[in-house]
């Protein structure tokens, strides 16, 4: 799902200036084995590290398209990177389980969220893999894209510019990517039929979303 | 549920000319270890039993209220009963399987019909155990009730007149008894309200039952 | 469930101290949404609340029907409501989480614990819809009633006096009503035959109970 | 997935033999409450539909990449349909259930072989509606595309030339897609790999196959 | 589980009669991509063939033991295989499913039937591994040994002698092992303690039993 | 699974100390059900109890092999018991829950560590029995055995020497041990011939062992 407008001009100028400041660390600490991953990340223990994954993880907690879509149970905080000339993500999957207090985060969805402008860089495109399609995706400034993390997928070669980004990982309610995506589809027709419907059959679809949400929360 | 005409007046009449004629075993005869049932079941091996079952199954399969709430995939042959006073069927759940061809039929969903006027005899009442609640039914001649077959149910004691009635069950192709509850909740707004709705909404809410049914059968 | 003495006489005059001096809020408060509540809840601001809640909450903890019933993860606050003249709750289900922290509470069973005596006060019955039959309850004060947080439910106006409640909402360790039910059952008959059979197959019994609470707990 | 050769030029020729010479009823008749399908049908009570349908069923039961895909438990006999200019068939989902003996046949994928060559009409594209992304499809002569019966799709209306293509449904042992997707996978991975890893790692993966594919039978 | 007495002296009689008789092929016939397989199976064109393997499936299904653990619901035809000096079968996991009509068998049991006595041969021991134990297996004449399909077994070598047995396979009304284990020792207890506890607690752990066996058929 | 060297030499040694100096409370303090619990364990209010536990969760938390096969989400603080002469442990399952904060712990894993030399007790072997086989283990003194929660199991009577253990217990990310040991086994095989295979299928292999960890989780 693409959200359009999910940082303010603000929290964009400012998360650019973050960028533009913090240290950044290459990709490969975090991921020491995997042979395709070349790109930066913000630097965990700069102090401008926290407020962008603050900033970050508020908008997206307040977005209401990412709460109706994604039923979110945790998020990770949000983690900027860069891809410059020749950096890139070869193909690959995201971990299941992301090491996080109390306990491991699953991560159900992963979300891009798109902190340059697309032009200003060639290549850096993400590309999805779905069976033997592929989607490819390079969003506004501000916009953000949430995909299942069961997907395999990577960010193409950069050719030139920087692409700016930021990453992020949610777990969601609803585990099963088919099943949150039914009762998002029914409480949508709940929502823009709700007034040309009875009251009883409006607390009747309410109480199947409810029933549905029940059963398939995890 | 209740299913106030599952029969017309000549299938009534016809059952219970059937009833007047056929031969009646002792129902112990196919429960040999209960101790609790006591009542009489047409013969199958009378020419009658039949044509009854035929009739009755057929009533079942063409009632569009059953079909909608039972989503029947396999009905088991209906058979007559009769309680002559003193004759009941204490507590009991129904058995899981019966024994079929090709497979044993999986009984979700228990029925009584009534083929007797309720005002021609005393007590009989079928007493459905729900928790520490209970529901007690005598229906109208040529009703029906349909029932989990999960609960613990009886036959309270004929006191005067004569109980007739024919008993079925039903093997759903949804097992679960709150799901099939829940699509039939939601198929009955869809019907009910489809021409209220835009057709893109209509299309989704087919799109979520027939992903639920699909689901949820099994 | 009814469970008969939840609280003692001596909880149960503090509980109606409290509800006479406390604020109330009008309930729409917490369901803008709603068109059919129309009722007072206790105010959370008043210093009086936390320890109402405390006293309900303990209660429900301690007692020994509602443990074994309902395997409680995690219990909601629970919250004085009152229902005066014209006062009522039209059909609803109840919602399928609460927010709490650290995550939402799912609720599995609502609970209603009557605080006025029935016979000061008349309408306001509990009215619980099971398909197309109802249950009705109006219990005695101290009493409490379980029901599945699924079903759709209302409260009935009332015409004179004041329905004086506490509701609450558990998460149970057993989403699944009809799990939970068959646990609590194989319990209860280990409990009431475990000194009539052998220790072995006591032993086996409690490896049936404590696999099946393993296996439906989520 | 796309089967680039599932019919032989034989076969393909003798296909549009049997749809000049038989005849076509009109679609609506399979789904008259539908407002959206506009297309013909080959006529059940043709003599030729028999052949049509085993020639096609016999291509896809033989064909490798579809039963190692498809885990087909049962095929619905293939129909074959045309679109003529403006025809078209609107957004829809596919029934779960057809009816078919002895028991309805639940439609997990669909599938659409194409028997026109595409340069020979305009419009007519498979188009399948995955969220807020399109796939459209427009196949070569002889081969066939799979789909998740899952999925809302639609035929675009055909603006000059015949759309002349087969339908069919299966019913898989695996009912849930992504489930049958990692087992595909899984095999796929075992088959190219198996001479590069050890006999005893080979066992264990086929074990692991077998399990899964055991565990999500249906 | 260990069956003792599968068969009565007569039928082993006659079933050796039968191996002494019948035409035996390859057992890579049957796995051609095997490469641990070496041993005889009957000829499935022998006129013999099939009065063993009705004799064989009909000592199965009339075995009480086989019949409250396996809770069959397909059999698959059981079939001689001989083990000569030399032969074995090397670690694998049997097929999840085998072809059949109308629909292919799930094997969720394995069976093998002890036709030769133990003293008649040396090695040829059925050794089962469950993680890193083992269990060997080397029955008396007459009796079987009933297995999850889903362990990973061999056959060790014969050194002297012949081993004689015969293998069938098992579809269950309940594929998991663990659930189908849980119910047997339900229904073990509440037969050994039936007439010591009340009738109604019958009554409850029945419909206990009866819900499982429902619940976890598929 | 046995786990051959839990604890270092020091830290063993550590162990030992601990044990002769604490204080030891009856077992039967915890389990005042129990008819069969007849051993010591080390005093909770004991300041040696912490620093044991520590060290014994510590080198659970920290050993490869049992990370990769029990996937701890939470493990409960270990126990050092003792087993003096006519000791014993009778027949028994652990109990499905812990009481522990903020939620009970589901066990799902039973562990046992080995603090005495074998040859300095005689009796204590812990005896599983897993349908009517027994496995029994008497490991050495530093190392583990890891075994279902769910299975019946007994110390048996030690008759000379102390038996002196650890217990612990495991709440799994995956409940369902079959599960458990099919993921296992396929991440065996990946880390085993990762080199092997090529980058494309060892992503595939990565991404089916994350789907499938991500969906059993719960």
């Amino acid at each position: 799902m693409e959200v359009p407008d999910l940082l303010t001009a603000q929290q964009l100028d400012r998360l650019r200036e973050i960028a533009a400041q913090a240290n950044f660390a290459d990709g490969r600490l975090s991921n020491p084995h995997s042979k395709v991953k070349r790109n930066l990340q913000i630097d965990h223990n700069d102090p401008l590290y926290e407020e962008s994954a603050n900033t970050l993880a508020e908008a997206m907690m307040r977005n209401e398209a990412v709460l109706n879509f994604a039923y979110i149970s945790r998020l990770a905080p949000p983690l900027i990177c860069r891809y410059q000339p020749d950096m890139a993500y070869g193909k690959h999957a995201d971990a299941a389980f992301l090491p996080m207090r109390p306990t491991p985060l699953r991560s159900d969805i992963s979300s891009t969220i798109f902190l340059a402008d697309p032009e200003t860089y060639e290549g850096g495109e993400l590309t999805i893999h779905l069976g033997n399609k592929t989607i490819s995706v390079k969003g506004k400034a501000g916009s953000a894209i949430l995909y299942p993390s069961t997907t395999i997928h990577e960010v193409m070669p950069v050719t030139s510019g920087e692409r700016l980004v930021a990453i992020t990982f949610i777990e969601s309610q609803i585990m099963d990517e088919h099943r949150r995506y039914l009762l998002y589809t029914l409480k949508e027709v709940s929502a823009l039929e709700g007034f040309n419907i009875s009251w009883d059959n409006r607390v009747q679809l309410a109480h199947v979303c409810d029933s549905l949400h029940r059963m398939w929360s995890t």
